[in-house]
């Protein structure tokens, strides 16, 4: 049943066309709801809405509904819309009238605002974590082929001479930045829009600053109508700082898809990692790269995805937001998912020195001579001519 | 067990990471692949590969493969990676030594492209009778509404009279030039790809040509290596014609949302295609079309998705590719399911002919009062300044 | 002067803001707008709003435009806005009241769908010309490299054997279904939107089926609000063509680039082609194909932009479409250009038969040997196994 | 004459799809160009590469060169391709072999990475002063109207009584979460490139910490290929950032477009900020805020440009990162520009109290009314249920 279920009974296809997954997508915020009911029943209680006795029954159960879930057991009808409603229809189920006064000053909005966040934080944290470990595994990369040397490329030819330690430090450096990004984003979603209702907050005392500490977010966010309006806009920046780690993944993969190839041989992937044909017996393929570099492109169109919903609608709630929650959670998982496979195949991969230092070839040492001119005092562009 | 299955096992981790959800997406697929199956084992059968027996047995197993499938009871596990392959495992366990003999003359490559194809074609053909019933509605409701006058807009202000027959017809005519687009993508993957192999054919006598006259394409896609190239190309404009449809769905659920507004009421939605709110007792929201107006942008964001992962790869296969699979399907899926919503919603839009009327006020005739003097030989720049 | 000037002067600060870059822009479509008012003001003849000798007048005065936008002299000030009203201040100042009477019956929205849809259709024509050249420069290499066997890649990895002269006809192929697009995109354009007005026509015997047989259009686009909602929309499918040359054209240059990588040495760019570096005096760069690769991105990038524009926007004309025009123009020039200088690449690229003989090693023939023992009456499962 | 010039000229066709529009873009950079010159010769100076005199002189015309430049008199050829390049030619020109110096432990690559990085710093620097001056305006916009009651939307729906104060807020607030995200990219992209040369560094003993100091970055970026691989990276995160400030004046526009309408009247654009039409005598139509939403879509298109553009590349330079400087470019000063106006706008327009007063119908009270039960002790969905 639907908390707004009215008379005439809503049409099943267009039923079905709203509700769309959202049953499925909503297990990921059960437990989260369930945290943010708890705080927001606290409120009520210390507002004068819920007596202690109401309270203790309401988290008990809540928390029983996080068991339930964590044991597969927590289910969401198509009937029932969300994982808000039915938490709500359960509570009603099993205790009556306290039930009815969970959703006292507040609405879906915020609601699902509050749990997406408490999700969201959860999952970025995960995410530094591995980025971390993935840093750390580059850097010991760095050090160990510190001098190994290996042609730099510029306009896909070779330039240079550079370092294999070099090589793996320039995805390291990146990370490191992109977790600047990443702490950015965090940092802008750690707001805490409980309270602000449908959009436009409610006449009740509500103690914002209580859920803020309960539910461990840095601030409230004040303005009722920005906690809707920041819908969208703070899922577009979170997924694009994960964007930018997915790009530098999809860089180094395809780096290394070129790099393993035979016609280089810089790299070998161990053969554990790599996948075979249906018909040709000899293949050995590097789909896992492949695959984490098509990612990058995956998550870099949910950027485009969340901001193209968005853009053009009107200030406060719209239900289009609702199509926001997909790419949000998918892009979530698919960063976490490729930086801990990234890490697993870095441990993996084998340097080939001998083929590093073959392709050293004498042409990329141009530069180095021009400068011994310079040093005898040429000026560097004479020196360039005289050897081209 | 895969078909390529090598000595040292493949990485668990990586096992998931490169399957992904493949074994759900491929179920779309089965009934395609044992259609295409029998094709060419039809083919095998002539070029001398497979005795009539042998053939014989095949299709039957093929078309209980499809049997068993429209009974929910034909599963693709992980390690199974995709509907090929379990569909080959089968008839080998099924049928030994004949099951083994179906790859011959084919790779996965070429198989993917034709069961895919002849998915999207079906698709297609469902995506195109439903828009032509669409059509058939928005032409109904020009006629019913052919001489109610409503405000034409510019620039969202009121500009000139217009009807609402034709401002339905506007929808009309658009629809019919998206399935001229439509019928482009249509034609441009009716082109049979089985025998291109990995991409480059095999040393045997393929019979392409049968295959094409039995799987009903509409001529042979010759090139090898462009079957291969033409992968996620062809996804992209498909999915292009599908994001022209859903455009313009988007467009007239946005301007119904706005005209039905109480500040102008021109349209109602019936009670029973609204839904509520789980805080505003008063609230009647055309949530099915702020959805509609969000997929039409998600349908959008699935083209780019899907040029975004093959921009950049080298020629021939690329497991990238597998990745386009998904926005392709959910495209095809969410196109024909809005298409269908709509022509329901239409069926039930009620037109407040008052307060169209109501609104057509003195101003949006001046371009009429305008002409008026340019009938009676005034310049009409000076007539239009007369009436500034 | 602008055509609506007010009483009330626009502020300067925002006047320069929505002027934009229209008066640089608008240059390409002087030549256009004139051919448009001279068809229009022939109608305005016939219907009687214009005298023959009036008529004349301002046709001989559209051809004097049109013979200064030649030479360099007309001139569209910031004031003016657009080229249409630069126009239309110009009539008047030479011919005084004649010149107040061509914006009878038409608006400034129909004026500029007109014009951009003729300038397209132009356009569209030197591109279709352009690959047609470039289909027959890859089919001359195709014959010319029909023999020489050089190793098909999948998974960025050799696979099995193909020739030259085939990898050039993928390219060929996939341009030849582009055109089709291409033609498509071209129908739906080619429809005449003058005499739609600002989208809700207008109070005078308009003939349509004149104008459209005097401007060469395939038919009346009749809806008149049809007309405005297509305006984007139809801009986003005529990229969307383009687009998919660029693709091709970035797949070939980017496959052109790695395959001329002294680490393949497949093909050769002569010198005349490549640039050179300011710090490495050894530096041959492929920046031409760099740059069409990248061009491709950008094109790519335009179809969404329009997209972006258009998206969410009220049926009507709505300013937001100026925007659309820059894309336009510069994805249909991009693309031109483009197409001619990858068919001056093709002709002086070089193929090294030996370097792809070499290549071809070994490993890419184990399909041909599976097959051997498939000919001999082992299944293909078994004799794959066999030789992996 | 090109820095490289070789011996077989480059064809010229090739040489206009190449330079493109450059010498225009680059005007953008010539002083920055010079600035980031003059302290590398500063530092090639103290590592004994000049002399002091030399360096005096080339300090003296670099001056010169950014006088030349803010006259309108310093000219980039076509076949000087770009600044850099011209830059090196008229120092050449005027101090012979001096000028032949400066390229000494630098290249193009790197020069443009410290150009463009000045470039952006400085024009962010603008756009955080003109967001702080449309924050203060929001600001005092909140407080002018704390108290007038106007109708809060939720699904294009009344739903709840609001105030304009705090609907003005809403934007305050967004805008300053944004300056966190401009601060960030400010931040990272506050690194100094100069030294890293072609990506691969130079064996000579460059003082890097001495030019991070004279050109006053934050910091050194010590990995030489991540300097370039943070190409294309750095713009597209620029890019974003200045996305979301325009994704809120679209919204803002959008809304502001809207609640002029007449059917709303909450605002009032004044006269001098409306534009007219060509045909309808009277219309005032808001152009400047359709731009403006338009233009928060053009932003949106130019961060994929990017990402498109550098997407799917091999680590170290390629040509291709060209294309990203008009993105960036136009991206700051749409931007710039569009701050600016929207705090005039916001200057101008006038708050109709009446219309949004009259506009709080009854039933946007229900939940209030249902509070009322709640503090009466009736739960929150039993008063939900009574007031439906």
């Amino acid at each position: 049943m639907k908390l707004w279920e009215k008379n005439s009974k809503l049409n099943k296809q267009i039923e079905q066309y709203t509700v769309g997954n959202d049953p499925k997508l909503d297990l990921n915020l059960v437990k989260y709801d369930c945290i943010a009911s708890i705080a927001h029943a606290k409120m009520l209680h210390k507002i004068g809405i819920l007596a202690k006795e109401e309270l203790d029954k309401l988290e008990a159960e809540l928390k029983n509904i996080i068991k339930l879930y964590h044991d597969g057991k927590f289910v969401i009808k198509l009937e029932d819309e969300d994982c808000h409603t039915a938490i709500e229809n359960h509570l009603i189920k099993k205790l009556g009238n306290i039930g009815k006064k969970i959703h006292t000053a507040r609405s879906r909005n915020d609601q699902v605002l509050t749990a997406l966040r408490l999700y969201s934080k959860d999952k970025l944290k995960h995410i530094e974590k591995a980025v971390l470990e993935l840093v750390a595994s580059l850097k010991k990369l760095g050090v160990k082929h510190n001098s190994v040397e290996m042609p730099g490329y510029t306009h896909s030819r070779k330039a240079m001479p550079y370092t294999v330690g070099k090589y793996f430090g320039a995805f390291k450096d990146s990370l490191q930045d992109d977790l600047k990004l990443l702490a950015t984003s965090y940092e802008l979603i750690d707001q805490n829009p409980l309270g602000s209702a449908a959009g436009y907050g409610v006449n009740l005392n509500v103690d914002k600053k209580m859920t803020t500490k309960l539910l461990n977010f840095a601030k409230v966010q004040h303005n009722e109508l920005y906690c809707q309006n920041s819908r969208g806009k703070f899922e577009s920046i979170v997924l694009f700082a994960l964007d930018q780690i997915m790009l530098d993944l999809g860089k180094l993969a395809g780096d290394l898809i070129l790099f393993s190839m035979d016609e280089f041989g810089y790299f070998k992937l161990p053969e554990e990692f790599c996948t075979g044909s249906s018909i040709m017996p000899h293949k050995k393929n590097p789909d896992v790269l492949e695959l984490m570099r098509a990612k990058a492109s995956v998550v870099n169109s949910y950027v485009f995805q969340v901001i193209n919903i968005i853009n053009g609608l009107q200030s406060g709630f719209n239900r289009d937001f609702q199509l926001t929650k997909e790419p949000l959670m998918k892009g979530l998982e698919i960063t976490l998912d490729s930086v801990k496979v990234m890490n697993l195949v870095l441990s993996g991969i084998k340097v080939n020195k001998e083929n590093c230092k073959k392709a050293c070839t004498r042409e990329i040492y141009s530069v180095n001579k021009a400068n011994e001119l310079v040093k005898k005092g040429m000026p560097f562009r004479d020196a360039y001519k005289k050897l081209k």
